[in-house]
């Protein structure tokens, strides 16, 4: 399941931030060596008061996501510990229904925990998810960011997994892949001849 | 989703214990007023190493299930708590991909904690799953127990189900629903005429 692709292939990846009272989203497609955004978004599920209906909509939100775009991989932020049993449980639930989704359609499935997500975006561990969406909009020339930066979680867990298996960028904390494409992505930081 | 059904319908039943080295499944079918035994079975899960192959198992399982047999509704045995946060997470995907192959469907789910079904089916929530079992194997009149009775773990959750939702026997401990049902399932232990 950790096959890599080389970068001449297409490669579309989906990550998702499964919680249980908002699950993020959002689809990068690298074609050469540019992740570009195809799609952001958000599911609100606090409106829903039934725990099956808010794990439906999940089940079938991911499944439009993947029926719609054909990802290659499922990248998920997953954390591994909780307040609670009791919050833990529910948030397997979450994940388990995200990953179905996946499964269903034989997408291969990967999950990062949250702090190595920031790690792979930012540079580090502890940034904040302010921090996380002001680099995600740098590196994906988003033009407005959404005001829930719930979305943008589940966007840095499919760029984090670009990052992961990628081969030029393993084994560093910048996510730019040389200084060509450091000055790409940073135009406004470089003086220009 | 509590919706009751009236005894004259047929009305089919799924339960399933997910656990994450064994799940247990069984169906039962409800016409009349006597549950009858459809299938009683097990997903070894121990032998995959790969995590995700677990889950995958569980949902194609369950979903071959639906499909083949029509269940009305899914009833789960879900422990609500565990040795520890990570044990939980592991439980909640375990549950929530079962609940995945029942909500792709539109089938009503239904849980139960372990010592509810113990307590629906033989009468103490303390019980021994041996007991639980031959207590199953009476009921259903099941000529023989599988060795692993985690099977019958499953089976207990459907059958816990019909006696919650069955009028007839609410807010009893006795999985009798009238003297001649008693006579019915116990005929060696009542006298002939």
């Amino acid at each position: 399941m950790t096959e890599k692709k080389t970068n001449e292939q297409e490669r579309i990846i989906l990550g998702v931030d499964p919680g249980t009272t908002i699950l993020g989203y959002g689809l990068i497609r690298i074609l050469g060596k540019n992740p570009e955004l195809m799609v952001l978004g958000s599911i609100e599920l606090k409106k829903y008061d039934d725990h099956y209906i808010k794990l439906k909509t999940i089940f079938e939100r991911i499944t439009q996501l993947i029926d719609e775009f054909h990802p290659d991989e499922l990248s998920i932020e997953a954390p591994f510990y909780g307040k609670n049993v009791q919050s833990m449980l529910k948030l397997g639930r979450a994940q388990g229904v995200a990953m179905s989704a996946a499964l269903q359609r034989s997408i291969p499935i990967f999950e990062y925990a949250p702090r190595k997500i920031k790690m792979s975006i930012t540079g580090r561990g502890s940034a904040s998810k302010e921090q996380v969406a002001l680099t995600l909009q740098k590196i994906l020339k988003i033009k407005k960011l959404p005001q829930n930066l719930d979305a943008t979680d589940g966007l840095a867990a499919a760029l984090c997994h670009y990052y992961q298996t990628s081969v030029a960028v393993v084994n560093t904390t910048t996510p730019y892949k040389s200084w060509k494409d450091f000055i790409n992505q940073n135009t406004k930081r470089v003086k220009k001849n």
